[in-house]
């Protein structure tokens, strides 16, 4: 289904409400793409940053790579398991259906944000892997009308807190190592999915989710909400 | 679909064809299950380590990572970008369809393999991460049949050259940290899908591709071939 625009229910409410990093980053590509192309399904798998944990999480990746390094055993406190060099399948809490809390925030957010209806399917992998900021994520999205890929990347062309970092040929794609400082989410590797065949599809989506997803967002939201007119009121009383 | 065991194909060759590392690392918990459930629809995330370069990569993740710690620019010669902290969504040369020649070898050979029709829909993104050894793979299945998970993980537990690491509650998962170094590919975090409902299984595996990906691999087919008798001519000849 193809949703209504979410600040007219923004309006509705004086309070922001921040989502969670993940899902922020992901729906800046999504939420222009689902207004072109409608939406069945969406997946979703994370490449996510020791940032997302604080500080604590980026001193812990960078003192256990040097331990590692040296040949020792890195410790750990802030992660399940020594992230150096290692792929951690877990962030936040599991919950009773195998997802963790994390991936979970990723279906009820996305649902939520985009208008999409309480069972609407929406799936998510969260991994935890050793870089230091910006998270990167895999997202395939099942359409309901026909995907076009030059109609695809003008959509994220004009879209507000989107860099288009899409041209194959010369190996530009999303990465943390240029996502990592920026305000804008990179979005490349656009491509028509081989599972959804005309009706889906696939690409990269990489962003520094310390602002993106954190303090800059609601900045941001409070940003439009003042410009459409829903903090007027507010703001003369 | 639910396809014909492949060893009655393999019976006509006497040459050892042994799959691309990803491929093989997915399909050792993909088979069993794709077996058990029957089979729609294949997707699969990568995260694959700088072994997949060779020697190569592993000392230009090494090197590099301890440059970037001591607050230098790590080169890069291997790879296409420096990858320390860095993902790189990006493996092998692009293809005219915008993925690339790692990514449609997971769909080229996941069909062959498991002998499925040359259309079957089978997606993959190939990225690479900051790790030495061992590629991990998030991978979602739509199935014919509804998925029992307590089922899937008996099929799995009782499948050759897998080993089952799936203990939520005591955060037990697959990892590089534990399947380097391993013969058998771990797999876990298996749940139902929410995107696929009661049809569809998502999980998680990590192999070391060093082993099952390469020579541990064709030694393996060489001696099926030779108990299941495939190699006994040859052998009396």
């Amino acid at each position: 289904m193809v949703p209504e625009i979410n600040g007219k229910e923004t309006k509705k409410s004086k309070l922001i409400a921040n989502p969670n990093c993940t899902t922020a980053i992901g729906l800046m590509a999504l939420w222009p793409l689902i207004q072109k192309f409608g939406c069945k399904r969406v997946i979703m798998s994370t490449y996510q940053a020791a940032s997302g944990a604080g500080q604590p999480g980026m001193d812990e990746l960078k003192d256990g790579t040097k331990v590692w390094l040296e040949g020792g055993s890195p410790e750990n406190k802030t992660f399940a398991y020594p992230l150096p060099f290692n792929v951690i399948p877990q962030i936040d809490k599991f919950q009773d259906n195998g997802y963790t809390k994390e991936e979970m925030k990723v279906t009820w957010e996305t649902r939520k944000i985009c208008g999409l209806p309480d069972d609407f399917p929406v799936s998510c992998s969260a991994v935890r892997i050793p870089t230091i900021r910006a998270h990167s994520e895999v997202i395939i999205m099942e359409t309901e009308k026909p995907v076009d890929i030059a109609e695809a990347r003008k959509v994220l062309d004009a879209a507000s807190g989107v860099k288009l970092v899409d041209d194959t040929a010369n190996l530009k794609y999303p990465m943390p190592l240029t996502a990592t400082g920026q305000y804008d989410v990179e979005v490349g590797r656009l491509r028509k999915s081989l599972v959804f065949g005309d009706y889906g599809i696939e690409f990269f989506v990489s962003g520094d989710q310390l602002l993106r997803g954190a303090a800059l967002n609601a900045v941001l939201v409070g940003e439009e909400m003042v410009n459409n007119g829903a903090l007027k009121s507010k703001a003369k009383a």
